[in-house]
């Protein structure tokens, strides 16, 4: 089970080559890995065609990369939770940077995964956003400035005030909200940095799908979350 | 392999309780057992969730319900041809009328299924966008009158000129291409009347997904595609 | 100078003919008329096309119906803040239900009124969302549940629980928040009942829009305004 | 009244701030001077909110840049064609490579403006995408790269071949549509090269809106267009 108040490190496939179909299993096994090796919380977030595989064969919680706030029926090229949910997934990222949603959007996906029994966590760009996400009460808000991701240049470096500005907003309106950043993540002490500001993890993608060896640096990761506890 | 010179029913599994999971994997393999016993060509479009396991499981040809015009890298949330290919999956539904496209990223997502080797069947909701698909060069044009889809009301009853102008407007432009037609589909007369119109046979959904028993009714319209040939 | 602190009546053109061109014209200098004969404020937002003129024949506040995120440059069919103060145009409606934004657009739009000086009306479909946008600090927001717009059937009266539970929860966030709410209101009574829950005023449409003598009913609007102060 | 069989050059004013409010007024009236001098056909295409002043003010056709596939009703920011009408609007860009439209969408409005009594002009961005507009019958297609959109580096010079296969493409499934070309025309050698390829004209934006002179350079583009009839 997710303690959703010990760190968390969600790992978003996104749709790199390197975390598609066979890779994408394989990656999630040296997470799953990872996990048990190091006792951290460990999430994968792999592309919607890989999801049934690997959270079958795979040991640590799945999400989707995105949902539809519908319910069964006649929609086509949608994501619904059913499906997510018979398919074994726990929870979902929803309004990432790269597929964002209209307001009224995010609000019925949040409600959608309360009802259906899924983890949310919504993504936000900015402090303001974070705070306007916090209203809505998802189960988790991970803030990423998009002008960092995949740069290299860990957010919790280059914009530590962008960190806690949002940690302020979003506790000043939901109090317990855990928040995840992300954004440029490829160290260790990155981690480190983004725990010390006040952050319960990271979502991180090309840092880890990316690495020379994911397992490795997947590995420093989850080490720096347990030695933060 | 898929002969595009001759009949055609696709059967769509859109987001329905009764094609999700483990019910999605009934239902294609009642498709490919209606397939082997009549010779008829049957294609199943089921859930992206879905869509592997089906792939591994069924011998018939399985095609998304749609694709991102996008290239392997940061997208979150979309589907890659790559991991469709993986899959097994053969083709894909692009622009149904309840996943509708700007123009540009209609003929991008057809342009991706030529270089990738995925059967593209670019969907059209009436005779004007038809010819404007057509033009974009697709392997399949599918025209669908949305105000029927889901009634039990054929096109090919309720309004055959439909069909008609659809196909005397896109042979203008591509003598050769295949047309199918759908919405209202819930007899295999109606398959019959689609294929005397002058259709290379259907795009079907809740006629046989909600069928009494699909098997059965998904039987006779193939039988009608044989009889017709 | 508008006063937010006090009661306000917004009245939202749309693109109903009978608020088109002259007809626009002639209807802003009602609302001008009732204005001066009440003293009550009232807001006309008319179509794009007719603002200039509007906001150059009328001495009551004009907005816009909706503005876009952009600064002067490469952008074609997109509304820029500077053209609307250049017209005499001060403020502008967002995310109204029939043009509903991303989160992030949303954002960024109020981020941008606050720039350039032009007051914000940010328009919520529920409580959950109406706090979401009161975290993001605009001038004011309304909330109008879609179900009930252009019914007849006032929100004051057929839900009222949507209006207190909005103002609670948008209050905790930002207790000065002026609140207006819409949807069904055709009545003067129901403007009473609006301001009586807690709201600071209407966003209104086809309640005087196509009221059979505009004048008269926004007079009595107007007039359940004034009383309540 | 506009001959569409005869040369044309639409000047698109964008969002620029050097074709806002006044200085919006001011360029038109310039447009309308070299038109009259040169005897060319000049179009021009002001942001919404000034499109009543100078379609009221000057004597040469105006066109919208974007127009919404609606009929008068509940619609909120939208651009409704009788508005447009009223204010002496007389045609529009659709599907403008800043504001693309759904496949359906362009055709709707298509549509639309030829019940309406509007010229249509709807942009494509490649060969493919102009010959399935062109199936839709507009009134005018017009051809941008967007890589090339402001860069000053002339599509007639970079890539002559996008616009001779557009042509080919086009007027195989249209024989006598109009066509023309933009992106990077900043000199009147790069109209005359546009229409020596065989375009009926161009869509020019900062070219003129930017220019230093825009009287001087639109009349040399006027005169390059008048001495290749």
């Amino acid at each position: 089970m997710l303690k959703l108040n010990e760190p968390i490190i969600i790992v978003n496939f996104k749709t790199y080559i390197e975390s598609t179909g066979k890779k994408a299993i394989e990656l999630a096994k040296q997470a799953e890995k990872v996990s048990k090796e190091t006792g951290a919380q460990i999430i994968v977030a792999p592309q919607f065609v890989d999801l049934a595989k690997i959270a079958e064969d795979i040991d640590i919680p799945v999400f989707a990369q995105h949902l539809d706030p519908i319910t069964p029926g006649n929609n086509t090229g949608h994501i619904l939770a059913e499906a997510l949910k018979e398919a074994g997934v726990v929870g979902t990222l929803i309004n990432h940077s790269e597929r964002q949603l209209r307001l009224i959007d995010i609000q019925k996906t949040v409600e959608l995964t309360k009802e259906k029994g899924l983890i949310s966590c919504v993504c936000a760009n900015n402090p303001a956003t974070s705070a306007a996400i916090a209203a809505l009460n998802p189960d988790i808000t991970s803030i990423e400035p998009p002008e960092l991701i995949g740069t290299g240049i860990p957010v919790s470096k280059a914009q530590p005030e962008i960190i806690t500005n949002t940690i302020n907003l979003v506790h000043q309106i939901n109090k317990k909200m855990p928040i995840l950043c992300g954004a440029g993540i490829s160290q260790a002490e990155d981690v480190t940095n983004a725990l010390k500001l006040g952050t319960q993890g990271i979502l991180v993608a090309s840092g880890i799908v990316k690495a020379k060896n994911p397992y490795n640096t997947l590995y420093t990761f989850a080490n720096a979350t347990q030695q933060q506890r």
